[in-house]
């Protein structure tokens, strides 16, 4: 394993981590942009460029686009979040060279009108299937007050509204100032020559010019409010927790994400003994979500309306437990095998790799071998969780619930 | 990469691929037995046995199962084909021996009649919820016609009746029959000593008592029958063929995935572009599923029911195409690349590994490296595919769609 890294003179980052035998490689563009970065008159815009990517640029149409992707024989995709656009594929050695170079191509798309006008009818449908998803609604609305007037509460698809009413140009503006070299990393991981694939991304990206993007960073509380719905012709009660963790960057994180599953991991948490083994709730569980200069505890929990109170009550007592008595030496440990071996299962392939790579090069600047988080999540101290769990007080949250509508 | 098997005296197998670079470790209990194994009386008992396998042993409650799993940071699940059973889980290697013996321990289940009861509902409401998705009700009673009374017709799951009549005792008798460990493997993949599992699986399994079970694996040719049913309630055509392939034993079994891709791949097929990327159907995929001495070609496509003239006659039209002129050296070298990257990506972590492994044990009683199947696939020339595509006329189908009940 080899870290290499170049920046360009515009900016662009490019991050490899050579593995000579691995048997495929993966390639990632990151784009440091997400709906935080967006302004209320312009929201969703960040995941509707999302898939404009794909629509073709000057020289290729969206079918050719798609031809081109279905020589390589590559795994692709790409995701939004509040934070980032991420773009990427895995492949056969051989063809990592030919799709960087189409990604190259694609991330200077042609934005055509008459796409935006079509794929605006695609985004209003996405938004449409997400809202008949109650447990999707209250995550997005339960992140939006919690957050606030913060950009973070901003909502990834965006609403019909605010999709409706976005231009072309908009986008365009939007696409010139964030995908700009300065707010991106390539990032390449697995079986490939670093020479090489510098050389394409010089050659591919080294003329476009750097914008000195920023993004707002304010750390920042959480609202604590609480708000209830209803909703016919659903059956459960979709209830979501919010409330303050550290950031990305904060070596507390590791302790974070070891508490996140003590209590909360789908399987053999305070949660799951309580709440799900004693079949209060279906569902019940945290995690912890590093954000760029914050963070949260996450909670997300389904139940029948006759156990809402009952799951309430569970709930605050165990915030309340954890308060007073902290987590035994006994639950860190198990947490710590559990976090580890998803850890190390999932970067053992590139295309898992790429994520972390990518991630803590936008997020701390910085590389960490798989073997550095590792170590850093085995020598967290049951001191450091509960120490962690005084500072953050996870039973001061935000909740947002969606239920079924009374029948009167 | 070091291959190594074992036969303990009682017939139980136990495989191994060594990989001293790999940073984790798989271990899955392949047991040669599903639907097809069953009787109409029993049927579905494989997959409820699944169930009964995590309720623990005379030694271990529920609980103490679940808690054993949490201890070792397992990812591990199981499932039910109409052919196999199969428990598997993926560690850390210092957690292996551990899981092995867990593994070992929950294979002679104490299959007690309260936990028997209590399960039975628990797969009702799992065909129930089965029930209520109909592309998968679809797929369902199209195998059941297209095998029509051949054994591979049967359910997986199972139906509400054959699962009400199902007694304990039944369940017992097949376990004994069919859990014998002339009737099992054990595979282990990835980082780990070979030596030290082997003993544990002799300490664990020497004691059990082979059965010389067996199976029904006469070919079958498929009834070619059609038929349709309405639903109140749903919006969409869910059509789905079956056609007659070879079986998994068969050398041309690369070249039918690799003409199943060409003609019905998710992106870049034939019914891609000719269906999906017409916007006349949503989903059209074509599989090759091979199977226990015969295989079988499945599409599904899902349309509206204003389009299903239309769709069907596209089809007929694209299978009436295969036969006449073949496909081309492009399509071709497209599938391989997908299929090849997909291949090894998958093959790269040895919870991938595992069930190729496995599978090629199971079928073939043969180890083969990824390598093998890599060269395999390579070597098929477009002869052979367009030979195989007369030889099968995926033309010639049985047909099983549910609708959207007519208004009148």
């Amino acid at each position: 394993m080899e870290f290499r890294k170049k920046i360009l003179e515009n900016g662009l980052s490019i991050i490899g981590e050579l593995n000579d035998s691995a048997k495929s490689a993966a390639v990632g563009f990151f784009v440091k942009t997400g709906s935080r970065d967006e302004t209320k008159q312009i929201n969703g815009v960040s995941h509707f460029l999302e898939h404009m990517l794909f629509k073709g640029t000057d020289k290729l149409s969206a079918i050719e686009v798609s031809k081109a992707f279905d020589r390589t024989g590559a795994q692709f995709n790409a995701f939004t979040s509040e934070e980032v656009t991420v773009f990427y594929a895995a492949v056969l050695p051989e063809y990592l060279e030919e799709i960087t170079n189409l990604w190259i191509e694609l991330m200077r798309p042609a934005l055509r009108d008459e796409d935006f006008n079509i794929e605006k009818n695609v985004i209003k449908e996405e938004i449409a299937m997400y809202k008949d998803q109650p447990e999707f609604d209250a995550a997005d609305k339960c992140r939006a007050l919690h957050f606030d007037s913060h950009p973070c509460g901003n909502s990834v698809l965006g609403s019909v509204e605010s999709i409706d009413n976005l231009s072309a140009e908009q986008m365009r503006e939007y696409f010139n100032r964030r995908y700009a070299p300065d707010n991106m990393a390539v990032v390449c991981v697995g079986n490939f020559e670093w020479e090489k694939i510098c050389n394409i991304v010089q050659d591919g990206c080294g003329g476009w010019q750097s914008k000195g993007a920023g993004r707002i960073t304010e750390d920042f509380e959480g609202s604590k409010k609480k708000e209830n719905t209803e909703k016919p012709n659903i059956n459960r009660e979709h209830i979501c927790l919010m409330s303050y963790a550290v950031p990305a960057q904060d070596q507390r994180r590791f302790a974070a994400h070891l508490l996140a599953a003590i209590i909360g991991d789908s399987a053999g948490s305070r949660f799951f003994w309580e709440l799900v083994d004693k079949a209060l709730a279906e569902t019940a569980a945290m995690q912890f979500g590093a954000m760029d200069g914050t963070g949260v505890l996450f909670t997300q929990v389904q139940c029948s309306s006759e156990n809402k109170i009952k799951v309430m009550d569970v709930i605050n007592r165990i915030f309340q437990e954890l308060g007073e008595k902290g987590v035994s030496e006994d639950e860190l440990q198990k947490a710590k095998n559990k976090i580890l071996s998803a850890l190390v299962i999932k970067n053992e392939v590139p295309m898992g790799r790429l994520a972390d790579v990518g991630f803590n090069w936008m997020y701390l600047g910085e590389y960490r071998t798989t073997a550095d988080d590792v170590e850093a999540i085995k020598s967290v101290t049951v001191q450091q969780v509960n120490s962690l769990a005084k500072q953050l007080s996870p039973g001061e949250y935000t909740q947002f619930s969606i239920g079924p509508a009374k029948t009167k």
